[in-house]
């Protein structure tokens, strides 16, 4: 464990992304603190170099071999950088002895095994990647407990429970809410969804994201992945776990205790909150990365139930939260795939709940005891979606 | 200290106000968790006699020693009922040996020698008077470190930082925002205000209290004695504690965090939710005993900054507290002369910050040593408020 007084050192796996590009913000605002000891992507070596320059990392690591081996053949990473490659070199990174933290942005389930080597190796886990916790939840929960390992939430909403949960016995929770700005297409005319375009997709009203998660945060298909990792990472049980749409994007969540108290946390909506918050855990910051809410001004908070006729992707998540097994990775796999037609045009926005509905019932549920298990229904799960006659 | 299975047992004193009432219903509501064992009040005993037959309590104290006597020549009480008399009588139960927290719910400073000596006898302490604080802050807290007991805030905002603290440490805290409803002139003209009557001014938004606690909600003083109360329970500075409005009363506090994070505390304005936090606190109640906030309709908060010249009251309130030592009980001794003499219709509603500020002006600013000094001061406040020229 790192002495308090040091630097805490980060391994950042996914540091070319939406979530990289902010820890770096993190980073640099607090380098009397935190430390960049290891930073991983999955091509975009020109990238990575320019971070190693930036914040002097040693190891770097990148998942595509052939970007890898083109990174080994550049001269852009300063000398003495250690370029490791593929999964193995993920993992590498992740158990860094020098490591104290180790942060998860990366795309998809190739967080998976680093994850479970950080864990092993005692690394305490900052978790960006919905994937984790929807497919392996029940494995990367055991396997923290076991190594008695912090798991720090880095969404904003789970992070946000985290720090409403500090000091209070989970036992003490009726339920707690998510919020969703309600994405694209909150305010449209429900008969118009089917006209959506790619296009109107991408507008999300609050955050700047990738496009597979502004899809998601269009069809609320991203607030259920978050329901269904909220139920791990806090030990709850499915009903416990809801959301409530919320235009603003400044509370993000809200905490309901047994005796009708709620608690709530709010800030911008900048990933550097709960980012710095995650990295400097039991710490905070002595100062914001970006602006804090200003209440000098007037605000106001609008708070609405979902419609799940708006948004049954929602629906369909919240169901195979309570079916429990490898429904939540049916669930995912299948967006994944619903949602990478309507990006590439060969479906329409409508179609996507239409995929995942239809692969849910077609893809048998089991309780998996084994990784390799999960891993076959994920990809049992996308076969089904990619034959959805569309 | 209580067995955590047995039942909490209660000495409330100010049995038959506001608070007292709300205590009552929350008794009744958790009986299985909550007993009491003693009530108090200041002289309406048919009231006490009632809740003592429907509570089962054994221990009953009127501080006007008239009522008392009369109390006593009565056969309203249960048999065997032990009745106290005066401040004697109220301290007697505040020490009572089978309590296990006082909650001190009584009008002014009759509360404190009670408090002290609960304090002394080791018991968690429940505060719901003011005064206490605004008066005696600095021996209040010292009474309470010596004795290692607990001091739970019975207010809804400082029952609500309390909450957002729980696992904090205070030096992460940046500042605390209490919310104020702006009472009954919030949205008046303000050229309209010096033709205020008391009716007018008793017309509180969200809140039923009593008539003195309303009118300082319309001025916001009630607001400026929360900050000072606030000071002093969560160890903070001046410049850390101010005020916002917020009209619906459901969010109760922000508390801002150096790095830019807020926890707030959401509930409907019913004191019963602080009430059984308090009573039941570190556990929570299995059930709220008002209805809590219902997430599954659309609701909206709303908060805007202060208008200190629409309060003045407010901005002589956070003078004083910076001023320090007994500049806050010379507020709160004006403030009280001020609205009596209000109520009573002797000077108009503009006159009370006009009072306040004269009689800020006017008493000299000690550092109190010890209480008599602090009661001596009080004393001379009362008197030249009275004496302004109206």
């Amino acid at each position: 464990m790192a002495n308090p007084t040091a630097k805490r050192r980060i391994v950042l796996l996914g540091a070319t992304g939406s979530i990289g590009e902010s820890t770096l913000r993190v980073v640099a605002a607090h380098s009397d603190r935190l430390e960049l000891v290891g930073i991983a992507a999955q091509s975009n070596h020109a990238r990575l170099a320019e971070i190693a320059r930036q914040f002097n990392v040693r190891h770097v690591a990148i998942h595509d071999e052939t970007a890898c081996t083109a990174a080994r053949a550049s001269s852009a990473f300063p000398a003495g950088t250690k370029i490791h490659g593929g999964i193995a070199g993920l993992t590498e990174l992740a158990t860094l002895p020098e490591a104290d933290i180790v942060l998860i942005a990366v795309v998809g389930i190739a967080g998976l095994a680093p994850a479970l080597a950080a864990l092993a190796a005692k690394k305490d886990l900052a978790l960006a990647s919905k994937e984790l916790l929807v497919l392996a939840g029940k494995f990367v929960m055991a396997a923290a407990r076991t190594s008695g390992s912090r798991l720090l939430p880095v969404d904003s909403e789970h992070n946000a429970v985290f720090q409403c949960l500090e000091g209070c016995r989970t036992s003490d929770v009726r339920r707690i809410v998510l919020t969703a700005s309600g994405g694209a297409f909150r305010d449209w005319p429900l008969e118009k969804l089917a006209r959506a375009t790619v296009a109107d997709a991408l507008k999300h009203p609050n955050w700047a994201m990738g496009p597979k998660i502004t899809v998601d945060s269009a069809t609320l298909a991203n607030k259920g992945l978050e329901l269904i990792e909220a139920q791990w990472l806090f030990g709850l049980r499915a009903e416990q776990c809801d959301a409530v749409l919320h235009a603003q994007s400044i509370v993000h969540c809200l905490v309901e205790f047994t005796d009708g108290s709620m608690l709530t946390q709010l800030c911008p909506p900048s990933m550097t909150f709960p980012i710095q918050h995650a990295l400097l855990y039991p710490a905070r910051a002595s100062q914001p990365t970006a602006p804090a809410l200003d209440v000098g001004r007037p605000f106001a908070l609008d708070f609405r139930p979902v419609d799940e006729q708006r948004y049954p992707c929602l629906r369909l998540a919240k169901e195979s939260m309570r079916a429990g097994g490898t429904a939540p990775a049916v669930f995912n796999a299948a967006n994944e795939v619903a949602v990478a037609a309507f990006l590439a045009g060969r479906v329409q926005f409508l179609a996507i709940p239409r995929i995942i509905e239809h692969t849910l019932a077609t893809v048998k549920l089991i309780e998996p005891t084994a990784l390799d298990q999960v891993l076959a229904v994920d990809a049992e799960a996308r076969r089904v979606a990619q034959h959805f006659p569309a």
